[in-house]
């Protein structure tokens, strides 16, 4: 088969591979119909992810339908079209009883296109499927659905229901990236009484706008005042850090409340200054945290119902075959304004939803 | 009246004031028969709390008995023998309605020898007097009972309530200070599996095990890897940090399990390295916090119960007029070994507690 | 003034009684603008409340302004427009504390126009007035405002939180009464797949459906098969119980898949027979409460901010005075279709919300 | 083998059956060295417990070697000293991805010695092994270990967690047999203020007592009145009931505080009325439940560590082929005083936890 294989750093290429086999009684493959590219792949291929060898099949997001299963797979079929989450679950160490999937000490956690073989290919294995794939509802098109294999409940869990987000919150989301805009998107959810997006970008914080964001704040125009002045000079109860560098996250630090909470998401590559002097006081709640995808199910049906706006953040979509023009495109997304670059189709018809 | 009074870094002195009155419907006048002293204090006294004007009355820890109520004051009665908490609470604000008395925004929080008068002397005026003091059971002598004004209610509520700490946890304290030491006997209301203290002091960590702790580890003898050692190399699942610095701080961070939660409770002076570049993908909670004493009226019925080992914190006790003296033995806790210093006596006679 | 006075079973009338004043120095007096008419008052009438005396002003909901305040009352001022909550609370007790307002052991709790006297007249004496009125923010109408003092709260609180909703649940009210729509109102404000509303009267399920709920079954043709129909057979997330009857009460157990909750609105009259010999191992939680009415605040952030339908449940106006003909409509809501009956008009003008 | 054989309604006979072996690739074979009768198996001997079909093995609790895996066992060896759950887990349904084992829909939940052969025999097959047996700690002997298969956890979390106790609370128990007094045990793992223990048996009340029960009151004697005197007339925080009878379950729901929680655990044959007339107001939770033993992990590590006080439950031991007769004195509890009556030894020396 054809897949997108690293070569190492800067290297990377779509070509002949051989195909994917059930290897343990656990396992199903996947023919792959629908992926996309991940931030994190990016930095694979920078080489800031040193334990990604050379040789290793990237992605980890897709849909498709599965062809194979082992032995001891009891939860889906050979024909099933499903969602393959960028988290693999082993279903037996103390971090997946407690549904911490992302912390998986079986051999699971997020594996595709870092430990074994990933999606961005014609097939792909899935280690533990019944716990790693999830069966499509009807009515949920690939290309809204493969945003749930990271993005979204990437966004939700980490970001919104880390920051214990409750009706009438306010919160603020730094970064209007893929995973900010997610973020918003979820946070309706909750019904917050208002969600102001801070972002660099006029093209983000207008997408931020159309995902219901009433406050939009340039970063480089002190949105700690905007906040400030939106809640009667205390913070926003939850803040969403959805960029990864020092200087976002100590942002985020300034613009919640006494009480309040910083739900970190981004991906640093630095060590970032906590200003514990004059946070000590402050009772806040910092958490950070790598995707569980417990969610996942939720948000499928959240999809079905059709209130997930997954599709306004896709911006490109591609062929299978046309991989590394996605990866330049959505590698240069100041020039582009690409959030998701989706590739592959729908080759299996979407059944609309039966009216209720 | 004679009282301790602030005049300015490095200065304060026992010396006569005018006795306070009532002055808002809601205040209560306590005559204080017990004290102590607080790290804080040392802390105004060398100029690091800039808010406290010279000629405030030091202190915010005492137990005493009403002599003067005001026209709304409720709960409490002239002759009623009290605790008054480091935590004035307005009751009527956002955040006390919450029980967030720290953050009170109506005139309350941490006003007592910061902002208004306080403790450390023959005479208080308490604010907001019924949320604010506490009728002491029969039962509780004095010299335990003012343990429950800051230190207590600070490492249970900071320390071990914000760290969630479960039945079967391992817990690691940072700092066996009276913060820590406070923070290691209330963890067993949470039965953990073990408590790791960690200090430097010899003293410190026999107190610590005095109290329960079952690892006692040296700081300066890599004291993540016992905690690694002894939870099968994935570290434990709350941490709190009761020292105030930066490398402390960071240990924390080292010491949690991913998944696991650090409580800071120490006052911090300077800023913190958070590196977020490895902990970003681990699950952290990390929470800060000024106490709110909403616990105090729980933790006063299992003082009473017996249940709360607060003397195994005094080490020293002074007429409430040797103040001066009390602060240099307190200001120079490595050289005399002392923990909590408790000034004045228990001039009520204290009520034994009636068998079952 | 004039005043809608308690005279027995039976007897109520709309005549001249002293006016209110400031008794106690946290009292206000409140000029009445707008009132409504609950349920619980045609119980009174009816006799079913024993502890109400003759010679009580009727009412526990309205809206209006205030015209004077007693020497300790701090958060509001005369000429405030503000909202008369149906609970009155001290502040100070253990229940207040926790903000269990509904229990309040201080002389708070439910007490207006059950204890003293209520809001069905041209002044009301609010005691603890701090704490037990809401300043109105802007661009509330006050026929909106008056939903928030009861109905509102007590659907949200009883039903909704205490129901421990999520997004992604499906939830069936039971009861499409004022409570129950209000209760379908505040369900969306945590994104639940789909709402189920149960009566008996076309017009009230014809506002269920109005007011969001996807699915509505007729009482008498077995709700619980729809419920499991919808449900793969497992049953509701959530429950909520708004009607008050036992044959509703028992439907409600039979509605609830294991694990989920039963959450108890309505007021009952007579003993349920619960099913333990089928339920005792579903892991069921039941929940009864009275409204604490601490999600007032945000509630009437979300009515500024256009979130909450209440203006929906109004089907009837009436001048104030003509408040005898109002009960006659809503004790006959049957025939009259009487969802809410609000009296009183506004006589401030409502502030439109400034764009943002 | 020999093993425990259900032959209908009071009839069971100790006698030769097939020895077991793996049938799917998650089952594991154990040889049983200690096992335990539950009340359970006296109501399937009854008849009461329809579902079982003759010809059964009886019993759901067991501790033992492993001697052969299936292909798909990825935790446990063969050699292996494990405890197994009275709940077999699939791990892959919606249930047990939240821990909900008890409610598992994949063909797991409760089903030894009930729809599948149980552990009163030599050998048992127990099917999803990984998650449903338990690798005994070094330092539990056997007939400690065996009673953290059913009645510790059930106590633990259908009484204890359910009930959300918390330091400082007031527990009333209602049943003092094997359960309550776990219960009990475990109540003492949240540090209440005190326990009251209820049941008729002096025996039960004298156990009670010894587990640290503070306050043991006789069923008989108005025990509502024991708890109101205790509490200032208020009732306790959590009543945990250990009956399942309908007069005990109404007595719990009298003896309960506003805003706390009666936690059911008693298995019930007959309905239960429930005074929601007086209850609506009062803001009860109520739950019921099956064990998930979800928290036998942590109940392992903390018999291990010497706290729990599982021996003083085992009043009866006998060998194995003799339990004819320890269901005969298992069944004649008031006569014999049996709490647990625990068949086999410990074949396999108990190695004793190494000094800290």
């Amino acid at each position: 088969m054809k897949a997108c294989v690293f070569h190492g750093p800067g290297q990377s290429a779509w070509e002949d591979v051989p195909d994917p086999d059930v290897k343990d009684p656990t396992d199903v493959v996947v023919r792959v119909d629908t992926v996309t590219i991940c931030g994190t792949d990016l930095h694979i291929l920078k080489g800031d992810v040193p334990e990604v060898s050379p040789g290793t099949v990237l992605g980890h997001e897709a849909v498709g339908e599965i062809v194979e299963i082992g032995a001891d797979v009891r939860t889906v079929q050979p024909g099933d079209r499903v969602l393959v989450s960028c988290i693999t679950a082993c279903g037996r160490c103390r971090f997946c009883r407690e549904a911490a999937y992302g912390q998986c000490l079986g051999g699971g956690g997020w594996i595709l296109g870092r430990h074994v073989d990933g999606t961005q290919a014609e097939y792909v294995r899935v280690p533990f499927a019944d716990l790693s794939v999830h069966p499509l509802p009807a009515g949920v098109a690939n290309e809204d659905a493969v945003l749930l294999a990271d993005v979204f409940p990437t966004a939700y869990e980490v970001g919104v229901l880390n920051g214990r987000l409750r009706p009438g919150d306010t919160v603020a989301v730094v970064g209007a990236g893929p995973v900010g805009l997610a973020a918003i998107a979820t946070a309706h959810l909750f019904a917050p009484e208002r969600i102001i997006a801070v972002d660099v970008a006029p093209a983000r914080l207008e997408a931020a706008r159309e995902l219901g964001a009433e406050a939009v704040a340039d970063a480089r125009e002190a949105p700690e005042q905007l906040v400030a002045d939106l809640t009667g000079g205390l913070g926003a109860d939850v803040v969403v850090e959805a960029v990864g560098l020092p200087e976002t996250f100590e942002m985020c630090t300034r613009m919640v409340r006494p009480g309040g909470r910083v739900a970190n998401v981004g991906v640093h590559g630095r060590p970032v200054t906590l200003h514990l002097e004059e946070l000590w006081i402050r009772d806040l709640t910092i958490t950070t945290g790598l995707v569980d995808t417990r969610c996942t199910p939720t948000l499928l049906r959240m999809a079905a119902a059709g209130r997930l706006p997954t599709s306004r953040l896709v911006t490109h979509t591609f062929p299978l075959e046309r991989i590394e023009e996605a990866y330049e495109v959505f590698g240069h997304a100041a020039e582009t304004g690409a959030l998701k670059v989706v590739l592959g189709g729908p080759r299996h018809e979407v059944v609309p939803v039966p009216a209720a």
